[in-house]
C-alpha cells in the first residue's frame, strides 16, 4: 500500500474558473506508481475551489463563472461581511457550495476521469494569488 | 485490506433527479467484504451529477428538479456554450455545483447511510443515455 | 495502516451555518495517531449538510444562510413536497447541493486545514434536533 502526500501549489490567476489538470498532475509523479487507488484534492482556502468539468470548451469555464456571478453577486445589499471587498463574501458562497476538495479513483497509474472532465480551479477573489492544494495519493501499487 | 473497482453502467434516464442506490448497491458484491471502509463513486461525464437525498417521497427529486431547472435555465441569453443545445450549459453547472463523486461509509458490508438517503443521479441532459461509475471500495475485511 | 470509525453526536442547533470543528476534532482522538491519511465526515440526514470555509467571522455564516435562504425560498409556490413543513424542501435542496460529506487530508495527526478553515454543520431545519456523523479515519501511523 502505498501512502504518498505533498503539498501541490497553483500559480495565481485571475478571477473565473480554470482548467488545472495538467498543472496539478505534473506536480504529482506518485500517481504512476498506483495501480488501484485514490487521490484526493484538498484546497486549503476559503475563497477558491476545486471541481470537475468539461476539459474542452474555454466557453463553459467563462459562462459558469457569469452564472456565479449572478447568483452570488457581488454587493448584494444584505450582506454583513463587506470589510474585505465586494468580492469576498460572494467568494466564501461559492467554495462553500462548489466544494474545497475532490476525490478521484487511480485505475493503472493515472487519474480515471472521463473522456472530457477536467480538473478546474474556482478562483472567487479578484487578487487572490496563488493557492495551496494538499493532494494525497493512496492505493495499491 | 481489500481495494476494489469496477465500472458500474446505469442505464439512460429522462432529465431529473433518479434515485439509484439499488441499481450500484446490486452490482458492487464487494461492499459486504468490508467490516470498516469508504465506497467512492464517480461518474465519469460533465453533465450528470451524484448526490444523497431522500429515498422516500418522488416529489423530492421533482423539486430538486423544478428548483435546478430555475436556478440554471435553459436558453439563458448570457450562455455563450451553445451549440450542443440548451440543455448543455445548464448540465455543467448542475454538474459542477452538485459533484461528480460521493464518498460513503462502510459499516459492516453495507453503506453506512441514514434511514431516509439514497443516492442520486441527476441526469441533466434530456438524452444522456447510459451513465459510468467508477466504484472503488477499500477499507478492512 | 489504521482504520477507525465513529459516530460523532452534534448537539441540536438553530437553522442555519454552524462552526463545529473543536466539536468534531474533540470527539475523535484517533486523529492524532495518523501521520499521513484521511479523516471523511458523513452526516447521515437528508436536511442537514457539511461544508468547509471561514472560521474567523460569524457574519460569513450569517450570510451563507441568508444567500441560502434567498435561493431556495420556503414556500416557493412550484414546490409540491410541502407536507414536512415550509423548511422541508428548502432544507432537501441544500443538503443535497452543499453535500454530506466531508474527506479532510491528515498530516502529523492532526487535520491539514488552511488557517482560515472550519468544519461547518448546515443545519436547514427549524427543529432539526441533534445530528448524526460518521466519521472514518485511514492512514498510515
Amino acid at each position: 500500500m502505498i501512502w504518498e502526500q505533498r503539498i501541490v501549489s497553483l500559480r495565481g490567476r485571475p478571477r473565473g474558473f480554470h482548467l488545472v489538470t495538467d498543472e496539478i498532475v505534473g506536480q504529482t509523479p506518485e500517481l504512476r506508481r498506483v495501480r488501484v487507488g485514490i487521490a484526493h484534492f484538498f484546497i486549503r482556502h476559503t475563497s477558491a475551489s476545486l471541481t470537475l468539468n468539461e476539459n474542452a470548451d474555454p466557453d463553459v469555464r467563462a459562462d459558469l463563472e457569469t452564472w456565479w456571478r449572478r447568483a452570488a453577486p457581488d454587493n448584494a445589499p444584505y450582506f454583513r461581511h463587506t470589510l474585505e471587498g465586494a468580492d469576498d463574501m460572494p467568494a466564501h458562497i461559492k467554495a462553500a457550495t462548489v466544494g474545497a476538495g475532490l476525490t478521484v479513483p487511480i485505475t493503472d497509474g493515472a487519474l480515471n476521469l472521463g473522456t472530457w472532465q477536467g480538473i478546474y480551479l474556482g478562483e472567487h477573489r479578484a487578487r487572490g494569488g496563488g493557492r495551496q492544494i494538499v493532494v494525497t495519493i493512496f492505493g495499491e501499487e
